[in-house]
């Protein structure tokens, strides 16, 4: 039996000497960066096994490859067919979105998706380009190098900025940083997402209404303001042809809707849209009616791009900072994207594998003519639909784009602007989602405005700045959860040795003269002078609102994990305050980390051993029965002894 | 008696209705901004009272003129007179390293000592300008003004700067946040002082070589080099002065170490030096000797500078950020200072009280030609040593410095530098503290990194980068605390129906079969991907660790304060998961605000009320009750009861 049948009776504070420095470094340590404790069962294995056993865990394609059979490939066959359908109208459309050669968003399709087959821990997730980070990186490259002045520096930028993107991603996946990206809340991508949707469609109604001029900033005001201006530029043709693109769209939508299993319509629609474009577009002579068409899509896979990488000082900072950006939330996103599929098969996605296989696929695109690949949701969620059932499928899509690119690549050259158009907003519209707005309202407030904060200053003021308010928030409600830990005062729960919460459990009993506190962790610095003035303020209200007189104050320290030099002092200050007032004060259950900085900062000797209790029932207990002698001697009629339980 | 006696037995979880938004958001922002509950007994007083207790809670004097009498006056009056010896050679010297005039640094202990006796809220506190902070302003407003050249609009920019400290620190207390001083923390204070201290040393030796050309730079590196480039510049005659002036000194503070009555010998000499120095000067014509003096000190009180203030754009920001910066810093050291003194005699110190008194001794200040105004803490000590009762030695030290404006001033133009870098030094000697440092090293590693961080980055980077450096640590492991709650396998402690920390406990009985788990607070979206981690890795130790088949998870969320729609969508992960793998989970003793999120998010409804349990206790005896039924039901030999306390 795995159990300790000692049954030594043990009834005090376990004040067993601290723990070395090494030990609690290490495992502080482990807990901030290994909490999955990759290497476990490792150590006493031999070498060759252990090297093994490495392999797999750190390459997970040998977790599944060995036991991949024809079955499963007919599935990811299925799967990568479906999403290559995806991949050709999405890659063209994002790369417009980027104002990058159209070519270059198929080439996305080939190279990253090779690498996530082999890296990636995630079985469903798709790999492609991303709309809101192609837009992100045409604000940051365009600042100095303009796309339609010198679009080759231009577009050498791009690649620069994916490579930057693939270092930092690949080193904060070996690093196991994974923590940083946690601080990308689900609100905060949620309100990106949306607003990024919202002037990413509202900049298709340029395509869609065949307009020429047009501005550069993002914003909504601003993007009104020039649809409007350029009124007489609009032309019916366009306007035409995008509406009904759009509404054969969203009937193809609705339908997967109702019917999930008829998910492939909705799938197959843009590539429909694309072709339907096409086909008319090369029949009807477009460009001379004034629908513009995509243009120039040479056929050839993935030219090396290694050379054309750009660090002169004066473009670098660009492409540094918008490599940084579009990474943190291209993994953030494929992260939770890949972890949502996931978690309805009950799979776990590892994020800091995810991380080193996002950046590899990054270091390898920039490479090969490809900017930022990450894990789309739309294309996810079509994988996942059309039966994927392992990161095979990757390699297939990127096999059919092989071909594609090979074969079929000038064809669609002339896909018109407009269907682009109506494909990007009908995919924008699926990323605005009211309902876990409004779930957020619901359940949580702050989290509600993290996310409209990031919805609205990505709408109306820009991406940086959207984005920076709502993360600048979050870090301020973390810093807020440390400032002010929550203090309450506990009663004994009639009939049970349990002391809770009275605010929670109105019925629990107080004894008159003793003061029962649960402390909030951790104890330190930035919230020990709360912590004072709040216990202070305990008191004061039990002795002004129930005229008692307050003899004993127990802090009960169960939640606290940990205490540093500033917080032990203010125990101290506690204390000394305290023992002014004639107060008597009692600790109940300190943790361990709490016991050993207690210990070697000399205050338990301050306090005494008999001061600190086991439980609150123990030290309740031990005040009553002091008060009673203190009663007795002083010959008061007790009444205290009549609140016995 | 206030003792709830109703009896009811309710041993279940409180499943009532959450409370409104409303109720938990006030709550919520009295928590975070009125801590000490300053309104607290106001409400049911009548109109007049209700002003005259409002009055004597915001300014301070109306708490203790009432009580003064001639007694405590001759206290106070001792007092300022041993403040005002040390206020005359501080205020000279420090306005020298700020390169302003040196009656300004006079001029600072008139008017705001004046207006922290009306308003302060410590008794101990003694005004007075701050070496560190005056070496801040030059580094900022010597950016955009040069105090040779322009010197007219170099002090107009002090002024100004001083005047946004002012108003910067009102703002502070008027919105209470102090908490946002809560982030100075004292590590940072201490690594931040031993820096400035070390630099403004060295600078010294300019004074005490009697040299011309010196740097502007303020690090080690720069400052020694130039010392020893222009070795050629260097006086003997400067050297000898400043090094018996410096024993002097160094002698009377250890005279005060070893007898702490004879206080009074150290804190006027000072003084002495500066009056020996000036008597040499004059009869020895110094000046053609080759030892430079003060020069110009003109008679007379605070000419008015509110005309002065310079908000021109050119140079403002550089004002704003000088204000900024060397205001929190003031506010922080000041508080820090008030509270430790009054600690001494078990009296409160109330931040934002003592953030408005400076915010408003500073604007004043700013409009009577003085300078940054804070609580030093030599002066402090020197005023608590001599007996101060009330703030009313600071109104005396105010009198006495008037006394030398008028009739003294020209005198002091006599003061030799080097006297004045000799009583630098010996200051800044005081504020080097290797005893707290090592005190940080042995209780507390990273308070120590925070304190060398700012120390280091001080003396050899510069004054802003230590400080954000420092800053930057102590925000980091902020954000630590939340990212990585500790979690902890409870055990049952033997014949005590406890569950504690079998880290901490070694002796604490397992349960075959079942794990009970304490989660660190709180659980919100940058801690749950860890969080869900953790917990899976829990498991996983326990069935390879101890080959223990875990049936039954239980979480204690004792200490759990907080949830956020991210950290339930978690616990509904977690949910999912564990019964993929046929094991149950269940709750211990979720607190209010974390029931109210289950609730309102329908995860209760998931969990089913009755796997949510009072105590860790209770549901360990559920749990073995379904073990049990299940392992008769099966028929295997049950093991399991054996296990049996």
């Amino acid at each position: 039996m795995s159990t300790d049948m000692s049954t030594s009776s043990h009834h005090r504070v376990n004040l067993a000497a601290p723990r070395g420095f090494c030990t609690t470094f290490k495992a502080d340590l482990k807990e901030s960066l290994f909490p999955d404790d990759p290497f476990n069962g490792l150590q006493n294995e031999k070498a060759l096994r252990k090297v093994k056993k490495g392999l797999v865990y750190f390459v997970p394609i040998f977790k599944w490859l060995p036991k991949y059979n024809f079955r499963t490939f007919l599935y990811d066959l299925l799967a990568g067919l479906t999403i290559t359908s995806l991949a050709i109208p999405q890659g063209i459309s994002y790369a417009k979105l980027a104002e990058i050669p159209p070519v270059i968003g198929l080439y996305v399709s080939f190279v990253p998706p090779l690498i996530y087959a082999i890296l990636g821990d995630s079985k469903y997730l798709a790999v492609g380009n991303l709309a809101a980070c192609s837009l992100l990186i045409k604000e940051h490259i365009g600042e100095v190098a303009s796309p339609e002045n010198d679009p080759t520096l231009y577009l050498h930028l791009v690649f620069t900025a994916t490579f930057v993107t693939g270092v930092m991603q690949t080193l904060m996946g070996v690093l196991r940083l994974g923590i940083l990206v946690d601080f990308l809340s689900h609100s905060t991508i949620t309100g990106f997402m949306g607003g990024t949707a919202v002037i990413i469609s509202l900049q298709q109604l340029k395509g869609i209404l065949g307009m020429k001029s047009f501005t550069t900033e993002t914003d909504v005001v601003s993007v009104l303001k020039a649809v409007f201006r350029h009124r007489k530029e609009w032309r019916w043709e366009t306007a035409v042809a995008g509406i009904v693109f759009l509404i054969f769209l969203q009937i193809t939508k609705f339908i997967k809707d109702k019917k999930p299993k008829l998910f492939w319509i909705s799938a197959m629609s843009p590539l429909v849209v694309v072709l339907v474009g096409c086909v008319f577009a090369y029949f009807g002579d477009a460009e001379n009616h004034g629908i513009p068409i995509v243009g120039d899509l040479n056929r050839g896979i993935n030219p090396l791009s290694i050379q054309h990488l750009n660090f002169d000082m004066r473009y670098f900072p660009a492409a540094l900072k918008a490599g940084c950006i579009t990474g943190a939330i291209a993994v953030a996103e494929g992260i939770a994207v890949g972890r949502s599929f996931g978690m309805k098969r009950n799979e776990q996605v590892d994020g800091n594998k995810e991380m080193i296989a996002y950046g590899l696929m990054n270091i390898m695109g920039s490479f090969t003519s490809c900017y930022l690949a990450a894990g789309p949701f739309s294309k996810t969620a079509v994988n996942y639909s059309a039966g994927a059932k392992t990161a095979m499928a990757n390699a297939v899509m990127s096999l059919f784009m092989v071909l594609v690119l090979l074969l079929l690549a000038p064809f669609f050259s002339y896909t018109p602007l407009v269907a682009l158009s109506a494909i990007i907003v009908s995919a924008m519209l699926g990323l605005i989602k009211y309902d876990v707005a409004f779930e957020l309202l619901r359940v949580d407030k702050f989290d509600f405005l993290v996310c409209m904060a990031a919805f609205l200053g990505v709408a109306f003021i820009s991406m940086d700045i959207g984005l920076a308010l709502s993360v600048g928030l979050s870090l301020l409600r973390s810093l807020l959860y440390v400032a002010r830990p929550g203090t309450c005062k506990l009663g004994k729960l009639p009939d049970l040795g349990l002391y809770r919460d009275l605010e929670q459990y109105p019925n629990g009993i107080k004894h008159s003269g003793i003061l029962v506190l649960q402390i909030g962790s951790p104890i330190y610095c930035a919230n020990c002078n709360y912590i004072r003035e709040r216990i202070l303020r305990w008191i004061r209200d039990e002795q002004t609102s129930s005229r008692d007189v307050v003899e004993h104050v127990l802090l009960d320290l169960s939640g606290v994990v940990t205490i540093d030099v500033p917080g032990i002092e203010t125990l101290g200050e506690i204390l000394k305050i305290l023992t002014g007032m004639n107060i008597k004060l009692g600790l109940i259950n300190p943790r361990l980390k709490v016991m050993e900085k207690m210990i070697a900062s000399h205050f338990l000797d301050k306090i005494k051993k008999e001061n600190v209790f086991l439980s609150a029932e123990d030290a309740v207990e031990s005040c009553r029965f002091s008060l009673d002698r203190s009663t007795e001697n002083s010959g008061l009629s007790s009444a205290r002894q009549s609140d016995a339980v």
